[in-house]
């Protein structure tokens, strides 16, 4: 089956599925995305990611082209069309199509894009239960993370560091303390305390990172965001990512040596068992 | 006349000009481009932008579709079917389509794109008259600027910025120092010695800013490359920027405050016929 994707108001099979080469999204990185989950055939907390969608938009001065109640429509029906059980909805939008030039143009219409991504069994993946091995990376990304670009180059060039020296992700290092994964928040579990950086510019504004934080207070979890170091990391009893699409993933091991037990630990069992109870329960 | 553009091996009415939504271009901005002058219907240093790209390909690992004669063909092409006398060459090149992973593909077909811009009197820009004005913003560029890719979005941000505050462009400051403008390199003029900031990571290798440091040492002249600050940029006799598209441009209003006498400097009109005079005799 080829997959159905989603442009500019079209339903398209993939292979049809184009933008200009003036659209600044290729010329300039000037477009955003969001990635939601699908778990049975349902979607995990697509307010939150239309919520940063907006805001990432209105950091760039771009107009959203759709509504919320528009998109929530597009992402079912592309779950619909494509039949998706488990998986994951990719959505950009960028400024649109004009003739080159770093000014903003005054007429582009913005470019949307969707396409699905089936990923049988995501909730169950085997690196739950083995944890991830990552390395340490100086964080070479722009000033403003927080805004949810295309400019991912670097992202991509840290999964392959990674991937080169063994590992599953990096996590990137800034000023002596880690700012985050590739594509995803980072925590360490240190005592009774889940400490993970404070938001800002410096990092994405997880939707995932902001409903396991709640869980965790809710569970009358100790929560401390702030900046670590990456010895603390090494030093900590557990360690986890949080993303849209990893849910709650245990990390084990950091630059070869294992954190805590070396095992996946109870506090990251914990939480990714509330996260995906609670998420499917709201999944619409 | 519609612009005639070229696309993978094909010459297309720029309206029927598309890439896959796929394109790693479109999607993680993972890919390199060059833009090259057209001086009376000649490629100004077409050479040094061939080997610049080559190098911006090598660092991101990126297969080089096209020999250096195709693309001089496909450049020439391109000024012959779109009558270019004056104007500018865009090329860039992409690591290709493929479903959407951090992970570079193994299979992908680089894209690869070009597309001309009329600019009628390019080399008599009445800019060059007058003199731009620039303000100084933060540099929140990442960390690899030697590296010519498409992450171009804050450069964006920066020229409107400058736009709002009424000036022509933005000079990019880090830990105090002018790394370069959002487009183009930055240097300025004081005493007998021009200043600009050295090659690192930190600032594009411009190859105007090779040519240009070239001439002016063949002219005797003293050239001094190290960071300069905000404040020694203020109270410089003269101060200008060098790119493949402005050659030499005077700059002489910084933060709104007048740069040496407020008007064009001697040493910046001679480099500028200099380079314009050289580069046309070697144009091809």
């Amino acid at each position: 089956m080829t997959r159905t994707v989603y442009v500019n108001g079209e339903y398209l099979p993939e292979a049809e599925a184009k933008v200009s080469i003036f659209d600044r999204g290729f010329l300039f990185a000037d477009g955003v995305y969001e990635v939601t989950s699908v778990l049975g055939g349902k979607l995990i907390d697509f307010a939150g990611h239309a919520k940063r969608l907006q805001r990432s938009l209105n950091e760039l001065e771009i107009a959203n082209p759709v509504t919320e109640d528009a998109l929530l429509e597009i992402h079912r029906e592309l779950v619909r069309l494509n039949g998706i059980e488990d998986g994951l909805i990719y959505l950009q939008i960028t400024r649109g199509a004009a003739d080159r030039d770093f000014v903003y143009p005054k007429d582009a219409t913005p470019t949307i894009v969707l396409f699905t991504q089936a990923k049988p069994g995501l909730a169950d993946s085997p690196l739950a239960k083995t944890g991830m091995k990552v390395i340490s990376i100086e964080d070479q990304r722009w000033g403003r993370r927080d805004i949810k670009t295309v400019q991912l180059l670097y992202p991509s060039m840290g999964k392959m560091m990674a991937k080169a020296a063994g590992a599953d992700d990096a996590w990137m290092v800034e000023d002596g303390h880690v700012t985050e994964g590739t594509s995803n928040n980072a925590y360490i579990v240190k005592g009774n305390a889940i400490i993970t950086r404070h938001l800002g510019n410096e990092i994405l504004h997880g939707i995932t990172r902001a409903a396991v934080l709640r869980f965790a207070r809710e569970a009358q979890m100790v929560v401390e965001e702030r900046p670590f170091t990456v010895d603390e990391a090494k030093a900590a009893d557990e360690a986890f990512i949080t993303s849209a699409s990893a849910f709650v993933m245990p990390v084990v091991v950091m630059d070869g040596q294992p954190i805590g037990t070396g095992q996946p630990g109870n506090v990251t069992a914990r939480l990714r068992e509330i996260y995906l109870d609670e998420m499917r329960k709201a999944a619409v």
